[in-house]
């Protein structure tokens, strides 16, 4: 399993599928997941993180957020991360 | 001063206008500012934080980021609160 398995970028599909590939993730033994959003999908990480959240409920807890920038040509775009740690009941 | 004064909501205007907001912030007394995007301006808090530290650079540190969400209607949507603080050189 190589360093970066464990990051779900968010692109455009439905929210509930990075919810569900988030899952998938911890499921196959990851205890942590980054939840990454660039641009206008940073505001869909925290739809997935809010989703995740609602599902999962005590199962899951924020380790913390980052904010940044990355070049996309001349342009600096907003990124985030979200890392989220699966709770062993 | 109010507790509530240090907080900028993040809306239509352009990202400039945000980031001079804080400095006023800042410059009339605030040493720590949040920054507060809701919904689609999630992107954009994130986009005012970056010009905002490339702008004062070492001048302003992050303290901290929380995501939540909030309910409109019937939706949840999602919001974030950037908190910066003032560095005394
Ligand atoms: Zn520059």
């Amino acid at each position: 399993m190589a360093a970066e398995e464990n990051i779900i970028i968010i692109g455009k599909k439905p929210v509930i599928d990075y919810v569900l590939a988030t899952i998938v993730l911890f499921n196959e033994g990851y205890d942590e997941v980054i939840i990454r959003g660039q641009g206008s999908n940073v505001s869909k990480a925290v739809d997935v993180y809010n989703a995740l959240v609602h599902r999962l409920q005590d199962s899951v807890e924020l380790v913390g957020v980052s904010i940044d920038s990355v070049e996309r040509g001349r342009r600096l775009i907003p990124v985030i991360e979200i890392r989220v740690r699966r709770k062993i009941a």
